[in-house]
């Protein structure tokens, strides 16, 4: 990697929030009205400026900013930005206290991807070159925070997701009855037929035995995974679901360290894996990530932030599905995610991570920055 | 426990950084200058007024200030407050996709030490009956952050704690050459004699097999627990310690979940379990490891904080040693920690948690309100 030295001179932390255009809900987060981004913009004396960021689903940006603004920006100005590995074990070390996973890891990430952006733009090339370079495109799927949308509803917006390109989809489900989760998950793959991939979401929100249950009420619709059907804690809970029904699992987005991500692989027998890099350290976080997974035979896919996530995925050789998510921050970058003709997304190929924010589409929803 | 209602209709944040009188330094937190104290209070309808604190090594307090102004104030106005356990839920579950420890579990700690405040008020009881109750004094030990005392200094130190009543003593171990740890951990032992109970504590500097090495050598000074020996994650390195070493292990600062508790008890074969109520969740999440630590047998100590921990450990028939720590927060309140003549913490007998601060001591290292 780019080892030359080059001093972080400037480091601007930018807190927005961003309303979707319509409440979503799921079964353990409850409704959404806005998320929150959070934008780390890091000077390098040579010029170069990196632009990171992460993102929540609206609560605790704040402290976000706060961890950036009044613990790492005194850490890392003057400090050389090339050195993203071992920034990143010092951001580690440095807040373990309160920190190991939670708030710290969303903080961490957004410095991290600076770096990268940094990093990719002096050697002018694109991140998925960078980080791996397999291809530059990679599977993909759609998936809503749909689960209080009527079934009509929800029928109407997986036709629009075929409509519009895609080959794989994705449903939340852990309604109060799971007999009705399991109709929609029938009417779902009536609608889409049997060639479109197919996967079901729980956010956590079933016991063990009502995974298992539930589990086996869906393994005739063909279903590619069941994500998070319990809580992310119960490794071992994971794997009875894992030995009891036919249908892989799969989890990341609340893995927020490599530990909790190499005790799960060790004892939750998961069929994927699904980091995010807006909250498990960035780049770094994530590739170390991806490397566990190909030591242990998992595809690789991923949680949130698409137009970040597309060009790491077609990085790797291993590379699973993208999750295209519902929150459009991509709307708001000057490279919105884009289908090739096979429903394989394209990772942008411009010098640096590729995500490029349109200043005069975010700065209406910006609350403070420093 | 009560239950009748009683609305919170006020919550007020407070930050203050207190300076110590030296820089203290241990094996992985490098220097100490300061620490940094969050007060959270909450006035009911009914008028009782519940004070709530944590603290920090002197980093991420401001993004506790924010968790706790931002996102749990308005989540609890309006609450009642005699639902304690109800709100603990409701916390860890609002901020649960940032959260699952971390700075959220110190947050949570804050409000709700604060809300056991105003139901021992209410009871017109003190903590130590209405958490238990089983006795009205604790074991202890001193400990310093004394890593980079020099022996003389260490020695002296440690006189200094039995000149104090002190009947056991805990000192920090995690020096380059562990030989050195060896000779003070043996010019300890030789200066207190063998009746005072002695523990070390290597703050997780050590590899697995370094510590192996270092404990056998220690194991002739009868030192009764070998606290943090490695990381906190590495539950199985742990268990593999104990193996080979006749010393038993003891964490807890830095499990900040129940689910860490239940992995540590699990796999980590400890002797003792060190929970701390500034970062597990306050009062609440104390007494949830209590009560896994009497159902594994292991006696319950404490972490920090001993002018609430006091009363903790007192009320508890399985407790083991209080943790008298080096950032003195009593010193800053209206009951600052009392032995008895057997070198026992006396816990205060007023109505409350007992911890009450003494603003005239406080203001002056108040850096921001709500």
């Amino acid at each position: 990697m780019n080892s030359t030295p080059n001093k972080i001179i400037t480091i601007e932390i930018a807190y927005y929030q961003v309303p979707l255009e319509e409440v979503l809900s799921d079964a353990k987060h409850g409704d959404h009205t806005h998320f929150e981004l959070i934008l780390c913009k890091i000077g390098c004396e040579d010029g170069t400026e990196g632009v990171g960021y992460t993102y929540t689903g609206g609560k605790g940006g704040r402290a976000i900013y706060s961890l950036l603004n009044d613990e790492f920006k005194p850490l890392l100005l003057n400090q050389d930005a090339s050195q993203i590995e071992n920034i990143w074990d010092e951001m580690e070390w440095h807040l373990h206290y309160v920190g190991r996973g939670g708030l710290v890891s969303f903080a961490m990430s957004a410095v991290d991807i600076a770096l990268w952006d940094v990093r990719c733009k002096r050697l002018n090339k694109p991140l998925w070159q960078v980080a791996g370079g397999a291809n530059n495109t990679t599977a993909c799927y759609a998936g809503g925070i749909d689960l209080n949308f009527s079934q009509e509803k929800l029928l109407n917006n997986i036709q629009g997701y075929l409509d519009n390109g895609y080959k794989a989809v994705k449903i939340k489900v852990g309604k109060e009855n799971h007999r009705e989760d399991v109709e929609r998950v029938a009417a779902v793959r009536e609608l889409i037929g049997s060639d479109v991939v197919f996967m079901v979401d729980a956010n956590y929100s079933l016991s063990v035995e009502q995974a298992i249950v539930f589990g086996k009420a869906i393994e005739q619709y063909n279903i590619t995974w069941f994500e998070e059907p319990t809580i992310p804690d119960d490794y071992l809970g994971f794997a009875k679901i894992a030995d009891n029904i036919n249908i892989p699992l799969a989890m990341g987005e609340n893995l927020h360290t490599l530990h909790e991500f190499g005790y799960a692989v060790a004892q939750a027998k998961l069929g994927f894996l699904q980091p995010d890099a807006s909250n498990i350290g960035g780049i770094t976080g994530f590739l170390r990530v991806a490397k566990m997974a190909e030591e242990n035979n998992l595809p690789l896919c991923s949680h949130g932030m698409h137009e970040l996530h597309v060009s790491l995925l077609a990085s790797q050789a291993h590379a699973g599905y993208l999750e295209v998510h519902s929150f459009p921050i991509d709307q708001y970058t000057k490279h919105p995610l884009q289908l090739d003709e096979n429903g394989r997304a394209i990772a942008p190929d411009v010098a640096g991570t590729g995500v490029v924010f349109d200043d005069a589409l975010l700065d209406q929803y910006l609350i403070k920055h420093s």
